[in-house]
């Protein structure tokens, strides 16, 4: 796979005497993909029925005989206002009951069925219309499912949809009250009707209540995506494909990706790094230009998973952006190394966003490559220079890693309905597991609890996975050579009650969690040797070899052959001690890396990117600031 | 009295296979009581109409040949699903005019006559049924009155009663607007109804509207309570009592306490520590796994009043809760602490939430004295233990202190409506005098105001007291050595108005309150010799002594014989210096104790509680961390 | 013209017979002035129609007659309850969607034509009434527009005037949505009837939709001043006046006071201090009790633009507040220094807020002159103490200032819709270069846009102004020595797009914004020489000379003959270097002063206001803290 460059462009915010130079340009920057349209519905049906698709012909034809291949999105994450006038009932409602109106994007509810019709129509007849289109060479449905919150919805529509919802999972209204343990506090339900959605409840709701709306909320965005994958596939061959987000679990993107072809997303490591994500003030400082170190390649491997191993950056920040608390410019440098860091975890296209700075509504301060009045902005010579580093670097080829993360939408959902402690949070507690596995410089891949089943790794984590399946566990025993389990782990059951074989009900370990306990921030337990346990803390007992223990001799992490349980959300040193004796359990070779600097193998080459604004030493390497070295690579055994 | 221990159960939540062995285990521990019922409607009347008692008869019978006594609750406070269906309006409104909606528990308003005619109908069922059962040796009313903010509704329901309340109260639209001083900013109503509840106004609402809301609210708990009390009565002879909270002030527990037998409580220590004190995070560490030294007497102490003298904690906490920010488990040996310094204060039963605990629903990580799969929790071995220090000990009798605290709740209310300084808060100014008089190794009582025509002692503390009535003032000066009033004491009438006679208003005392100022928490008015004032001034004249001055000379605090009247919110060591004053005027002897010790006179015991994890030296005796020591008293006299 | 004093006075709250003596002592005290009425709508019409105005009467004649001059104030702020029974839907709504309910004050939308139909009736019948009633001198209409956030309301007769002033300002839809860019998202507009209020969108509105929504919310304000300014018009002489607020910036001043004769403003120091101001916390400490030194001199100076040199204090704090977080007492002298300092800055009449404490509802901790029981405050020998002043200084005159400050309201309304970093604020720029101006003994003026043709000075400050027209542009260069513009000036048009011609877009300076930055508070960027960039960068281009440079030699200031473009919001070392290089280029002497003394020129007087506690040395004078010297101006020339 050769990796190309691309670029968000929206032609109906220009002239059409633009489009033919802005095409060049493009071209001539080394650009090989531009995606359109998917904003654009106001415009190819102007008023209900009138379908102005000429504008969008012409486009098209120009971008595509400039050279370029086209990425078609379907706007249905804008209908255009008209459609409230068919569909007053389609907006979301949010947790305190009002309407989320019109007047941005995302206003509709994924479970309002005379929109999802809707969305089908336009997508049936953009696919006859461009279907054969040589030019369109992929399509995007929709954009950035879940983006503002927009996967739960407490509509009318959402109270309807998810009462068929339970009826189809539960089969009886006493079935449901026995799996949510309804008894409790006597909320008992005579009847599926009865059902409210979990909001405005006194305090909180039943937990099982509200783990079964968010799988149902899940449910409706994968349903939601099918149905324009159905409509679309009937008429193109183009591979399909979705932007995902950075840091959004509300939806199980891996059930969303098994109907399409290419996992894409958004990747704004500056704008991230300051909403959302736990880091010290220091962090947050020393990387305020660059992003986090380990943000982009984290969503990387993990989209590689949710595309099957096919991924692409569909929207790269360029400069500052207009949305997040503090919106600083990259360093020089940092575009082209997000960019070459993409490729490096596997990603076919890069494409930035956006061609040209808006000068209009709300996103006229998100810098493109080009400034409104069209200069060129300071990210356009860097892409410039990112299309000649591709051009030398030709194929590029992703191998499998020696370790795996264990991946779980459901978990968040789980923790997040119930995280017990302030501060305990799944995405949190597996980026801290990625972030050891990077410091020891290894290459990461993910999988899901079926993929246990298939793939073989010599070290599996899978901290705070919220269900474990026997299957699942059996297929962890069975394929990988030490599975590390814990905290929370196995904890509950897919209707959030606790097992009855006990947490972790593990059956290759005998470990069992007697009690949990939750941490102020402030206030951690050290463990033997170096590290402590913060936030969450299971108490352990069971015959399991005691590995690491807490300073008040209770077990910090048991273990038996193949299989391990951790105790307690591990610091950095505590992970850093379990990530060197997995390995050395296991064999895998560490490759300890200096604060910022992250490394990458894939078959050819060795990438080693250095966040730090100034240079480093590693291995007898210099790597510049905001630069990225590659590396021929060593043949097998010797790296 | 001799104490005795007990536990929460709930039979619907286990098969009925398991009641038998549950209740000797109970036995076997040492526990003499049980409480069931109070969540169980939904089992009780599955359908409306539908009873079905034989469960609750098996279980109750189970339960008493086992040898234990039952308290039953009414099941009041979770009415099953189909109750709405029967009441669509029966729910509370939130500030924000959006009903509190069924799935959780305490979803009703106080003010719903059609519930609480539902109410009055099942106890009257279950009083028939089980009113002279031998088993059931106590009743409980409800669950937990006004937890999860439930005193207050903007319903429908309860706009009419209050209107209805303030016909009562006021007579006239024109003595209403009189008392609440309607003139200001042309407030004046033609008609009760055109008056409101005093949610989303523009800005602040007269004070004297929310506090008669507060007033009308509290009566309504009290009313609702009396309701299910009128018809139990007639059935049973057993004693009736309700569970109440820690710092819940939003009804006046002496009103609903007296028309109730015992006054219990659910003591919750680690998780009140975390959620519901101010204290600086060096000592939220300290206590983490303890709780506060002082908050668990203050409601022992607080509710042993309410009882008039009789007092249980009917729920205590074993293991880690679920509900607070952290949960972190109890140190070895403070369950058993917890329950002997609750003997220690009076309490006549203490019984722990819950015997196992649950694997489903909002509660299922709150821990119980047995796991979810039926081994022993930590706290049963402790419990046990408990139980035989009980036998050891025999009789506690109480004994009348030589100190008392002035207790109201409408001054919460009224301080809540108009705080005038951020961080003024009344349950904050009495817990600082408490831990005051605690730190001095002083007992203390709880009296109300019309307590004080009846009850005599060397010395009472009244800080913040809102509203201070002649005959009052006159039953403290005849009753009581000494009687320290301030800061904010006698400052309204009950209808939200500075007093015609001024601030405080005294008889006795020749006083005045100038002018009040609040400070921001980092600004404190030194006291000569030292302490200062915090967070509230009042500025002082009159003809008084001078007691203490303030840095600037104006006074601290001023006194005549028997009656002192101070200007600010003590700090640390401005308390403790008003106390030794105090004392030294009314010859009580002080104690002073280290950090974390507590001490307890009965009759015949002291009472050595050390909250501190590491050992105390004191007074020649040495208490263990997490430990009390019961001393024989000495005879009067020689303490 | 010779300053006076007076006072708040609320008749309908006290017996008649207090009315003379309260009188009598008003002019003993040496107060000329008394504001009555704004309040009292409920007394003078109890019920709808039924007008009981002899009190009024009455009380207008024993204060006239005592000696003292009327301000009459229009009671259209606090409507009576049957007004809307009447008119039940003319609450404003909030942002929430839910009616800002009766209970307080300000419970109107000033979009709704019924309420202003009854504020003109009322209005009318006053103004025939008193019009030529020889004690009443002047007259306030209502009373603290925008207080409470009462400018914008979400209410369905304000989305319907919406409508109407789009269909005004725009002509067709389609030119509006070109105007907003509704392309982008596909937001465009079939008709204005599809044109909803700007809340609850899924996220950011278009800030064209919002800039627009505030620009029409202020002008509401304008017109439902105008209505009673026209209708009183025909029947008074006396001059017309209003009374705003501190840091309120919702409405534009200027076009609500360019129907009016005199703009008064309402000030409270303290509390403003404490709940309005950007300030670290020792500098709240410092001044704790005496307030900013800058803020009132700022409002004194604005609002003596905004009365086109005729303003007032219409009320001042003469003690603590009820209102403020913490509202602590005036320091002993701070009462009269505000008073002299009002005087300085312009203010006729200086008028204290209020006679007496009033013993009930809202207010009755907001201290005044005299206590509730009739004794004098801590306020009152102030004022006696000030009327002597005034007496000896007699005539009082105000001069031309030689720097000015560009003030533009719709500016804050553009950077609070899109403010693009946290922490960046149009009032918090203005204010810090006032500061500045302020720290360098300079008198300033507040001057508009449309003054720039009509003004000349040494100096312009223009920081933050939104959209600068290129005739501004030009009259600017013709008529002041130098302007100073930026960060973000010129940065949008009117329909909050960026300007085709680029930012800031001046003719007189080649100088472009490439990019901006915005920073976390933490983070700043070095000047070379000195001082700091914070919270906004703009990244500057174009042949103009480098004045300062940043660290990366980027540009921090470039300049032109009489024109300069700042490119960073100045930390206060980078302000007091601009200050100090623009009064070298313009001949500008300065005078620094210490922390806390500020300074004021009249014709006749130099003003020396300490705001320190402690006495403060300054060009051979000693200032007392919390007092004023008056001295006596040198000639011209040799100041
Ligand atoms: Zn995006
Ligand atoms: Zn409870
Ligand atoms: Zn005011």
């Amino acid at each position: 796979m050769k990796p190309e460059l691309g670029v968000c462009y929206y032609p109906e915010h220009w002239p059409e005497a633009m489009w033919a130079d802005d095409a060049a340009s493009m071209v001539e920057t080394g650009l090989a993909w531009v995606r359109i349209g998917e904003f654009g519905w106001s415009r190819m049906e102007p008023q209900p029925g009138d379908l102005q698709f000429e504008w969008l012909d012409s486009a098209i034809e120009t971008l595509g005989t400039a050279g370029l291949k086209v990425v078609l999105g379907t706007p249905t994450t804008t209908p255009p206002r008209w459609m409230l006038d068919k569909h007053p009932d389609m907006l979301a409602v949010d947790a305190q009951g009002n309407p989320r109106k019109f007047g941005s994007r995302r206003h509709y509810c994924f479970s309002h069925k005379g929109y999802i019709d809707e969305c089908v129509r336009i997508a049936q007849i953009m696919g006859k219309r461009y279907g054969r289109n040589p030019h369109v060479a992929a399509w995007q449905i929709d954009n950035e499912y879940g983006c503002h919150d927009t996967t739960i919805s407490y509509s009318p529509s959402a109270l309807l949809a998810f009462r068929y919802w339970l009826m189809d999972q539960y089969g009886t209204i006493g079935d449901l009250n026995e799996a949510w343990g309804n008894v409790f506090w006597s909320m008992e339900y005579n009847d599926f009707d009865q059902i409210e959605l979990p909001n405005l409840t006194v305090t909180e709701p039943n937990p099982a209540h509200v783990l079964a709306f968010r799988r149902f909320s899940s449910d409706q965005v994968v349903a939601f995506n099918k149905a324009q994958v159905d409509v679309l596939r009937t008429h193109i061959d183009a591979p399909l494909l979705h932007n995902y987000m950075g840091r959004v679990l509300d939806f199980d993107h891996f059930e969303v990706g098994a109907d399409l072809d290419i996992a894409t997303w958004d990747s704004y490591p500056i704008g991230f790094l300051s909403d959302r994500l736990e880091a010290s003030e220091e962090h947050k400082t020393a990387f305020l230009q660059q992003g986090d170190p380990d943000m982009q390649a984290f969503h990387h491997d993990l989209y590689r998973a949710v595309g099957r191993g096919r991924c692409w950056v569909m929207e790269l920040q360029p400069g500052p952006v207009n949305w997040a608390p503090y919106n600083p410019a990259p360093l020089p440098g940092m575009v082209r190394l997000w960019s070459l860091e993409a490729v490096a975890h596997g990603a076919e296209v890069v494409s930035y966003f956006r061609w040209r700075q808006a000068p209009f509504a709300q996103e006229q301060m998100h810098a493109g490559l080009l400034t409104p009045d069209n200069r060129a902005a300071p990210a356009l010579p860097e892409v410039r220079q990112t299309a000649e580093d591709l051009a030398n670097l030709g194929e590029v080829h992703q191998t499998t890693a020696q370790v795996a993360i264990l991946f779980d939408y459901a978990s968040d959902w789980a923790w997040t309905t119930q995280p017990q402690g302030a501060g305990f949070d799944y995405f949190r507690l597996i980026f801290s597991a990625y972030q050891a596995l990077r410091r020891a410089g290894l290459s990461v891949d993910f999988i899901t609890a079926n993929d246990a089943a298939k793939r073989q790794y010599k070290l599996v984590l899978g901290p705070g996975i919220a269900t474990l399946d026997r299957d699942v566990e059996r297929h962890l025993k069975d394929r990988s050579d030490l599975t590390v389990l814990g905290p929370r782990s196995g904890a509950i059951t897919r209707d959030f009650q606790i097992p009855k074989q006990g947490r972790p009900g593990l059956n290759c370990l005998d470990c069992n969690v007697d009690m949990v306990e939750t941490l102020p921030p402030d206030v951690e337990r050290a463990v033997e040797g170096g590290g402590a346990g913060k936030h969450w803390i299971d108490r352990l007992s069971g015959t399991a070899q005691d590995l690491l223990s807490f300073a008040d001799k209770t077990p910090a992490l048991k273990g038996a052959d193949g299989f391990w349980y951790l105790a307690g959300f591990p610091d950095t040193d505590l992970w850093d001690r379990i990530v060197a004796m997995a390995a050395q359990d296991t064999g895998i070779p560490l490759h300890p890396m200096p604060a910022g600097l992250r490394r990458r193998e894939t078959t050819d080459y060795e990438f080693l990117i250095n966040y730090n604004a100034e240079p480093v030493d590693w291995n007898g390497h210099t790597i510049k600031g905001c630069d990225v070295a590659i590396l021929k690579r060593n043949p097998p055994g010797q790296s």
